[in-house]
């Protein structure tokens, strides 16, 4: 940490920081250049979140050099961090495809959505249960019977299941049926239920925030990996900017960018960033170009019809061409599905 | 809502879109451009919600024309509502303010916060008993024993107390003890923690969320307002942009904007959007003379020892002298404090 | 266009609309709905811009239909354009690489570079001779001397000459030695400077500006078109977002959506949207993926000595091996170098 | 400066770094700690702009300590700066109010307009001879027969002249007939122009870019002044974020820190920003109470004929209203219009 002093600073205030840093047991470095006084801090980094140093007399700023997560880094962990999900392994050289639809809408629409990715190459299926929509009148989800439906279709397929989880109250419920614990985009920082998904015994699916910086989404993986489930599986689905044309900015760069300072495996989804299915397969692709480990995209077989996310959702058959070419871009990359 | 087609759209494509709408008890009106066909949907906005149409073959776009909330709206209720909290009214011509610690950090802290708050003039203590955190590692709060504390300030002192919940399952605990149920800016869209606080018997100050709109911010408003819960007071605190010298941007447009839209009272949080208290004091009297209805200042009585948020903390002493310019101001906008 | 009056509006506010956009030669749709009264207008939509309706008692807002700008769009033109810089063609099957220095420093500095990016198989140097620096105490260009430089590197290498051109008064000079005029992301609403490459007879690269919507970026297009200048290329270089860690947040979804909107080609820069060499080549790859027709990459032969952008800059060793994997990934997407 | 290395930089990638600072002439502090290097570096700012730290092997990042502009800083010049225009003062006791239509339409228009607002208070008029319009068939201007027209309102009336300039070739021109020379905010960072202002002997008005941080505005007024003219007043009018219901996002604290960042007087433009003029007056007012020198304010005796920016534009007898609270505004602050 390094603490930049105001150019008008004086000794006194210059000494309680000094002496303040000194107890908290930091080792000092000071340089007093000609335009400003500059200290140096080295010392236990868990321990900087709880001082206030720029409320001292004379601060003009502070300036962290070390990242403020620990378990995520890769100086932790040099070596790419490889999720199992039952037999599937994410952030090897499988790229896995999650896919479905939105919601659990009916037994036969989860059914036709599962046989239909499943027969296309995806190994995992998608499908909320819980749903948080914006607008309290709009459809919630089938709830613990969707969760049913979302076993069943894993018995009939053998694909393995994502699904959120949105409230710390059901994490448990929610744990009994699903392969993975999804975090919502909106529940990045969510931290009551961040605390519970690490005490789960389930790998974890963490959506990006809309408007979480890298950073902020590393220290999000961090409160789950701190509870002690180190499973945690990143997921880029877009930033909100001042671009409207689409739902959200797919923030492509953070796939290398999350992979370079953490060891945690990444997947995109595509589906959410556009909003719009004419666009999900050129992002899909340009995803595993950037290096991701896997995707998840909407699938519904009738998307006019469907209860949520309609226009975002691929037909089965857009599915089954756009898998073509992933293949393709996987082998590319000397990456396989 | 106007359902706008390709250019390229044939009949088929907009007899569909026409039969979809009919049948979900639209009226309908069709014109007929040289450059496009434009079909205007008259009926039951709730329903909107589910229709994909965006989905359907031959739709370019659906532009809305309705606001997506009806209970938050002007249009549901055109006067100006007053929450009241307990004996205070916000919304009327007072101006109200809220003041104290980020968190409650020992007896003692908030004593002396309380009463020095009370003294210049402050009407509701704030101060957090649950802290939602960035980082697994920093203080969390002290949990019920502080909202004893508060309530213990409250007996002695006569201010009301608003504290955040961050928890569904702890909106009933937090209930027993405040006035104002704060929902905090991360968790603006946990719709199940909104939800609860619907059928709280408690006022809910709502915070915007940091990249939430104005709209989506009103439909957290309506999500709480559907539950039954029509006690709520907004709270604009800063939103996140490219600009980095200050930890939030604060929107006082919103301020204006939100009255404009919704019958509900309006406060401003300047101590979050700015970040430091220097800045704290000229963005507390713009809040005021952009027509905000109140306040909610940190003040805390040693901010460089404060456990939470010190570099935004004002002194008893700075927050005294603020007062004294907030009373000038109201006077100026024909308000009181 | 849709005119949407206030829920109050009453008769002689919407005869007073419906009066101006006839008097406009606008023809009218009437929609009286229960909450509000919809007009439709249909027209030559140059008058819209002059028309200030939302400044007519009653109105809510204007909703435009249509696009704002025509020859740029699909609908002028729905095949793909090819822009033709002498033999080279951009928005075919090829796509080109155009690489070199951010500025031209010297003659050695520019040929070794010229020499490099040619053998690894660039088809056009970069390199500028004027450069828009933030700084006023930054090194500013070697001016005529610098595009004299180019032209002996063209001479040398057969590599054509992309170059910025940054004041309305020397067009005609950098157009006199340069193949393509480039327009910096910061002068992208130049518009006078716009107006002068509108007439200048070289194609242009259109860099999107950091905060411009991509349908202010085609807006930008159509003054170049609309002064004669049929020949522009578009590219996207990295918006401002609230994240930090790299320069820019590159949208690469702004490749489809532009070739959606429109017939121009498209090409990306990686180099200044990352800003750090290391995240160019995943970038870069990605762009192809997402089905851009060129890339515009910073390759300097000693980065660290660089008079400007030396951090985002490839080594002539690093950019040869990238164009290995651009190779393939333009086979994968059955395009080639 | 501090340089951060990698966790796993070497010594001769940490003496190279060293070496290439002392060759520069900078003064070195050498910290090795557990996790990291770190390297203080103190010397001529004005080079460092030019040294790639961050090309080099084992670099991790490099954190400026100082702001990069000199002239425009408080550190500079510590009292407030006061800008004259002709016998009025910018950045004193006084608030000014510049006033008049968007463009300068017609002889009546623009008497009408400068009537009534001299009439009103204001100090100045406001009035566009060039408009820099986003679309190519908008009305882009009367010239130099606007500027007749805006020296004519002058005799008249007395007001001084503000008017934008946005082509470096005809600076000289707007000169002869203004009192201030407006930088727009689209050609903020318009170096060219910039520079050609910078030798004018007229005081600049220099407008924020929507996309500018309060450090880049900072660094244009540098430019400004680096060329030898200081009389420059900087203007908020509004930032680019995500939120669309009005046209911009007025960065209200931007106010204080420029004040607090710099010497120079700062006013605020809330038509802009807002884009309805409804919303002008609570943002003027809030403006002078964050402590604002001066507005900028859009009016136009007839807003729905406007050939430019009507909606936000104030009637004559809405800005003699929003006077006289401004008035009581600046009363309160211990200002005077």
């Amino acid at each position: 940490m390094i603490v930049v002093m105001n150019s008008g600073a004086n000794k006194i205030q210059i000494d309680n920081v000094l002496t303040r840093l000194e107890n908290l047991g930091f080792k000092i470095h000071l340089s007093e250049g000609v335009e400003r006084t500059i200290i140096g801090a080295i010392g236990d980094k868990s321990i900087l979140n709880e001082v206030a140093l720029e409320a001292m007399p004379g601060v003009e700023k502070v300036v962290p050099i070390l990242q403020p997560y620990k378990l995520v880094s890769r100086e932790f962990k040099s070596r790419d961090s490889v999720v199992k999900v039952d037999n599937l392994e994410f952030g090897g050289k499988k790229i896995h495809i999650m896919a479905g639809p939105c919601a659990v809408e009916s037994r036969e629409q989860l059914m036709e959505s599962a046989e239909a990715v499943a027969r296309a190459g995806a190994t995992i299926l998608r499908g909320g249960a819980f749903k948080p929509r914006t607008s309290p009148y709009a459809f919630q989800g089938l709830e613990e019977e969707g969760l049913q439906m979302l076993a069943e279709a894993r018995e009939k397929t053998g694909l393995k299941i994502v699904t959120e989880v949105v409230d710390p109250r059901n994490v448990e419920l929610v744990a009994k049926y699903a392969d993975i614990l999804q975090i919502g985009a909106r529940n990045m920082q969510n931290f009551f239920l961040l605390k519970e998904v690490s005490i789960a015994n389930k790998p974890v699916l963490l959506k990006r925030g809309p408007s979480a910086t890298i950073e902020e989404w590393l220290m999000a993986a961090e409160y789950v990996m701190s509870g002690g489930n180190y499973n945690v599986i990143l997921c880029e689905r877009g930033v909100r900017t001042f671009e409207t044309y689409l739902r959200n900015t797919l923030d492509l760069s953070a796939v290398p960018v999350a992979k370079h300072l953490s060891h945690l495996p990444v997947i995109v989804d595509p589906s959410h960033a556009v909003g719009k299915w004419q666009f999900v397969k050129p992002m899909a692709l340009a995803a595993v170009a950037a290096g991701a480990d896997g995707l998840i995209i909407e699938v519904h077989p009738n998307p006019a019809q469907a209860l949520c996310d309609g226009p975002q959702s691929l037909t089965p058959e857009h599915f089954e061409e756009l898998m073509n070419d992933i293949r393709k871009m996987a082998e590319t990359m000397e990456r396989e599905l």
